[in-house]
């Protein structure tokens, strides 16, 4: 039996950007995976979520349509096409994916896969019968889930995950949402901007933990305006489901009662093992994700692992980046770097987007910084386009003033973020960024001038 | 009489910058404006022209909105309204920087400025007597004005140069704009946007002749499938403006005549000269416009200029930044940089920006380079948003793949241009690109892509 050069056990960002640049590289690759290509960012992530973003965004936008001198009817939101909608984008983009293997030549191989030893893997197809596979390097990209709280099974009815919640047939009526991380923040927006009645749970002093305090508190005070209630240093005791409702008891700062229509568990994820092995097979991990070394390589010689599986920070964007980084480890002499800057993006509105330290690390880690704000209230194009909520905080290292951290609240902050990302990697300085010439009128002029402001320079400030 | 510092002639884009940036050395300064802060940009500009574009885009939007499961009743432009909440923010805006002026303590002197003699400025307020002021330094940024053709003079009924176009009362039936540049296509997007019927002229054998070939070739593709005629190497020789319309005859390509029912002017600009000298007063020009040295000091001693009067781009932020480079450089240590790079956007549907070089001028300037291009077509975002025309185009020199270039048409092009801006300042290379995590959905992926795509290492090709 020919080995194989490569193969991927899990089809989503890791394991088809990985066999696409495997195969880009000359190799012969396979890919198991038992559904269409692209994993939960492509069918159960990123992609359907953004589209219901993207709806509810339009929507919020056409009722302050008169505003911008345009005249429109009862405007009315058909939420069985918004997540229509949001569905038809898998199929789509999943056949590209498909046909992306055409052209590269890699196999596609339908159902399971499980490493058996170095070098060996047994694949069960979808209908028929397990055989086994010879392959140099293996690599496992089989991704993460929603974790679950004991006791609360997702019945898709009254208690969801949030791949329940982005297929619902209609509107509920109220919603009550654990976990205040992106997932939880984002679903709180959608279905707060369709009219349910959101409350959004989160364990920690503030939603989104993982960013800057600062924007952390901006976000909740918006959310407060658009009607969402955020109960922090809250914690889910226990919830009794009934045919009608969810009756749902907390600890914490909040210790009153809630009923609701449907719960969103949105707490964490956890790693993709299951089926993965085979008997007799064992992988060492690390806070029950795949452990890795420098070069993406596994306890087992010749098994790499990349993406959710691996562990933190869960991003579709860290993944596809960490499978190149192992193929090209595997198959090239260029050295693999592991992701040390990388953005977070969060698509409610108003966007929040992150890269590098948050002030609160940037302290614990004893760094010396200087802080740049800039508010897009104060911005001509956050203005004309109607929507000058949020701010840009930069913060630069003393005494070069190499940016250690930057965070964006506001109008397409995803997209402003990219500047900072290459920004990082290249060590750029305070005064690089005020060096760059930025077109006028566009947001990114929040970026310069947050970054003048640092050192008391800002014009329009 | 204690001179001042700084005496600015010219409110707009580069002095009022200029103004603030020498008040925050803690210099005394005056401004000479004869209408309120901001100038062009703010009042006859980008200001206004890119809220009557918001508004264009936000009626194209709503009138798809089905698609995105957004239910309207009958959409309807109010035109008075588009152009009123335009006129909205010169005010608010102006109001902002008259606050800044207070907050800096600059003096604003409303009426005209003369320079007699180096060293002194005649100032004339709108109502009294002139009277003489003495500076150190004089910056002179009084910007440009639209070029008008022989014989044509704007009576704002027939013949429009931006300026009236944009307070129309009403849409026009038809309307013939003359210079398919940057004006002349937002204007031809806007109206079309609204329903008049829009040809658009140009001498030159492309649309906005300044940016790269493929993207003019591109969004004259897009503009054919709105229904906007473009002429290109077509010139107008004669245009009989009678009551109801004006008949215009070409030469070139185009020879037929065409009955409009107005015409706008957007040849170019020239610069604001007038009144600016005393008598027997004299500054050397330069193709029409201010002629300064390497620290912006025009032919009079202690005599600066800044922004559009001392000649293209004709942009607002190099106007800015030349305005902040020239103050640093009368005050402090810092040596004035000229721009160099720089990004020009056009803010039409599907946008269009750009920074460094087009290829037909890498070609002419015998650079060894590679070309990457990515659509947003294959873009999970542009999707999503559901706007995918449109692509990135970077030139990267050989051997070490520093940026040349790079050109954007698509959505939020303007946006996307400003990780460009920064790399080209900071020499970025390929590498730089491709080492940098682009989130995951976002338009700036397509970056990351084509940087990629220029060595075969593209993903979603």
């Amino acid at each position: 039996m020919h080995p194989y050069d490569l193969i991927i056990i899990g089809g989503g960002p890791a394991g088809y950007v990985g066999a696409i640049r495997a195969a880009q590289l000359g190799k012969r690759v396979a890919l198991i995976e038992k559904e269409r290509p692209g994993g939960t960012c492509l069918h159960w992530g990123c992609i359907p979520t953004k589209s219901l973003l993207h709806s509810a965004e339009l929507y919020s936008e056409i009722q302050h349509a008169e505003t911008f001198g345009i005249k429109v009817g009862e405007v009315e939101a058909n939420f069985a096409r918004v997540i229509q909608r949001s569905r038809s984008f898998s199929d789509r983009l999943a056949k590209g994916i498909e046909s992306l293997f055409r052209k590269h030549h890699i196999e596609h191989l339908t159902g399971n896969g499980a490493i058996t030893m170095a070098g060996q893997v047994s694949y069960t197809p979808l209908h028929g019968e397990p055989r086994t596979l010879a392959a140099t390097h293996i690599l496992l990209a089989t991704g993460a889930k929603p974790q679950l709280l004991p006791g609360l099974w997702p019945d898709g009815t009254r208690v969801l995950t949030s791949r329940e919640a982005m297929v619902l047939s209609q509107l509920p009526r109220s919603m009550v949402i654990i976990g205040g991380g992106a997932i939880g923040v984002e679903f709180a927006y959608f279905f707060r901007a369709f009219g349910s009645e959101v409350t959004l749970v989160e364990m920690l002093p503030q939603i989104l933990p993982s960013e800057d305090e600062e924007i952390a508190v901006e976000l909740a005070r918006q959310f407060n305006r658009s009607g969402i209630r955020i109960l922090t240093e809250t914690k889910l005791e226990r919830a009794e489901v009934s045919e009608k409702s969810v009756k749902l008891h907390f600890s914490g700062k909040t210790t009153e009662s809630l009923d609701t229509e449907k719960i969103l568990l949105a707490v964490g994820v956890e790693a993709n093992l299951e089926k993965v092995l085979g008997p007799g097979t064992e992988l060492e991990l690390e806070r029950g994700f795949i452990k890795t070394d420098a070069r993406y390589q596994t306890s087992i010689p010749g098994v790499f692992g990349a993406g959710d599986v691996i562990g933190p920070p869960w991003l579709a964007h860290v993944a596809s980046y960490e499978a190149i980084q192992a193929v090209e480890g595997m198959f090239t002499d260029r050295i693999p770097h592991k992701p040390t800057i990388f953005p977070s993006c969060v698509y409610c509105r108003p966007q929040v987007a992150s890269v590098g330290l948050s002030e609160k690390k940037a302290r614990e880690l004893g760094k010396n910084y200087q802080v740049g704000k800039f508010p897009f209230f104060s911005l001509g194009k956050a203005l004309i386009d109607g929507d000058n909520t949020g701010f840009v905080k930069i913060l630069f290292g003393k005494p070069e003033g190499r940016i250690l951290g930057a965070h964006i609240i506001g109008a397409e902050a995803a997209e402003l973020i990219s500047e900072m990302n290459l920004g990082m990697t290249m060590n750029a300085t305070r005064d690089h960024i005020m060096a760059t010439l930025h077109a006028h009128p566009t947001l990114s002029e929040a970026i310069a001038e947050a970054a003048a402001a640092s050192i008391g320079e800002a014009i329009h400030l």
